[in-house]
């Protein structure tokens, strides 16, 4: 089998690669390396071996791919997955370009593989504090009916990509239109014509797609804070009936892919780098209404909250229909 | 006329005199610093003057003071206050030592002042976090009744003191319970039996008392953020009837005290260091139900949020009663 990574250079690439290795993808699958033409000669290695990255171009695609995981940005998928799509290649995108593209599945595997069928050549993944937040809720959501969820979001440069890590480390402002070091933005991509950024709308629209048939409504605020990595969300949840907090921490402790607790410990970037888990704590009474809580969580919003959620698909595939 | 920092060595304290030197008050009074022994001798310099502090004991304390501005802790005003007091003194103490006492006015002089008489001898300074989130909740409240209110906040290190800032410079864990740097901890102050931290509580019990006959609930949720100085909050507003979004941005843009504008730029440390006002923005309708908004707000909590209010409370007692 033939595995490819458009933007195999960008933070989420390359941890796409690492996730491909610690599953034991590289060893008997060939791994094929994509990027700009900058980037392209670069070298990357896992434990084992070395990759030189190609630039992506009609005469280097590989025909007989049986996945690319794209993760170059929007208009690198607008122009370039349908070149491989074509070649019958399936094709996993994390970028926002098919998102609300009715005939595109937006996927988190835990939650709604099964709308992927054999004929589906094109997934979307969704946005990375959509998918830290929707296993959450989705597990909530399925017990006790959700009315209203307002959320806040905690995230960290690494969603800019490395040009916004460096920028928290060099205190420049060549990605973020501010100085993010000592400082935070609480806007994260264009502001819509209703006041809401484009990041906060991802939210919005991305959750009700994936939790199909939800009935619940949600308003987002998100914040890039000064951290490199790992994206937290301060979230408020209403529900239609009576709800017992233990039993939704019961739920979530139980979840595959979260870690819950109010005792063990808090969930914050410190502990969530690098994990493959959800990390959800301070699970409590929300006392302003009847029938609400509160809860904050935090994920890797690099790997969880995008590469291995990738790669999760790509594995839900394989053991359905391979 | 005579006047006291208590504390006078800290972020807060320090804060205090330099808006006592901005605002006049060094020319012609005399001004009175106390620290613990450990800081006495230190000397404090305003543009002009040169101040050496003293050390809190009862051989030390003036008897002919008009006011002392506590910000040591606490637990130094438990054990002081009344000792001030009792010489005829007026207390204004920036410590939650007594907040919630019933005898005690709890002051944002822009709201509550009145509830100051000739005959009041200690008044209290809110927490950092309530002062800034009160001035925009009251000002909306007069003119559109607020139902219910969800607040995440994030925190600068400076809300606990110079040690939470050396922790977030030197990465060390001396004042904060896990490392600040790359990190924010969801979890402000003492966890009570409900589940909610004490700097939560405070935000909820404050504003209540702050706001006196309000008919709204507040939920908070507080978080510690890798930023030396202000704090943020974003704020979620329902309330009982309609309301209109542009008449909520006039009337906050024409409230002293406080900045709004949706256009002209965010609310954010970077532009509220050091600055009188409480920054507003981002103040939006929230389609996820009837009747409510989304706001984002920041303010220097050192300034802002604790100095500059307790000296707007001696300078309305100076103007009232004398």
């Amino acid at each position: 089998m033939k595995i490819a990574i458009i933007g195999a250079t960008g933070l989420v690439g390359q941890t796409m690669l690492k996730i491909l290795d610690e599953h034991g993808f590289t060893k008997n699958n060939e791994i094929i390396l994509y990027a700009s033409e900058k980037s392209s000669g670069t070298i990357l290695s896992t434990e084992t071996k070395s990759y030189i990255v190609r630039k992506l171009a009609h005469d280097t695609i590989e025909k007989d791919l049986t996945f690319a995981l794209f993760s170059a940005g929007s208009s690198v998928s607008q122009l370039w997955a349908k070149e491989f799509i074509k070649n019958g290649t399936i094709v996993i995108d994390n970028s926002n370009a098919f998102r609300r593209n009715k005939n595109v599945p937006l996927v988190v595997p835990e939650i709604n593989a099964n709308e992927i069928n054999l004929k589906t050549k094109l997934i979307s993944n969704p946005n990375c504090s959509t998918i830290l937040l929707s296993l959450p809720i989705h597990t909530i959501n399925k017990v006790y009916k959700i009315k209203r969820i307002i959320v806040s979001t905690y995230q960290a440069t690494s969603g800019a990509g490395k040009r916004g890590i460096d920028d928290l480390i060099n205190n420049t402002t060549n990605k973020f239109p501010y100085k993010i070091q000592n400082n935070l933005i609480p806007e994260i991509g264009t502001t819509l014509s209703n006041g809401y950024t484009l990041e906060e709308d991802k939210l919005s629209y991305e959750i009700k797609k994936i939790i199909n048939k939800s009935s619940f409504t949600l308003s987002a605020t998100a914040v890039r804070v000064p951290i490199k990595n790992c994206h937290s969300e301060s979230v408020n949840i209403e529900f239609y009936s009576p709800i017992n907090i233990n039993n939704i921490i019961k739920i979530l402790s139980s979840t595959k892919g979260i870690s819950c607790s109010n005792n063990i410990s808090l969930p914050m970037p410190l502990l969530s780098d690098g994990k493959d888990e959800i990390f959800v704590g301070r699970v409590r009474k929300d006392y302003s209404t009847k029938n609400a809580i509160n809860l904050f969580l935090c994920g890797d919003n690099i790997r969880k909250g995008a590469a291995l959620n990738a790669i999760e698909i790509m594995e839900y595939i394989l053991k359905t229909y391979y």
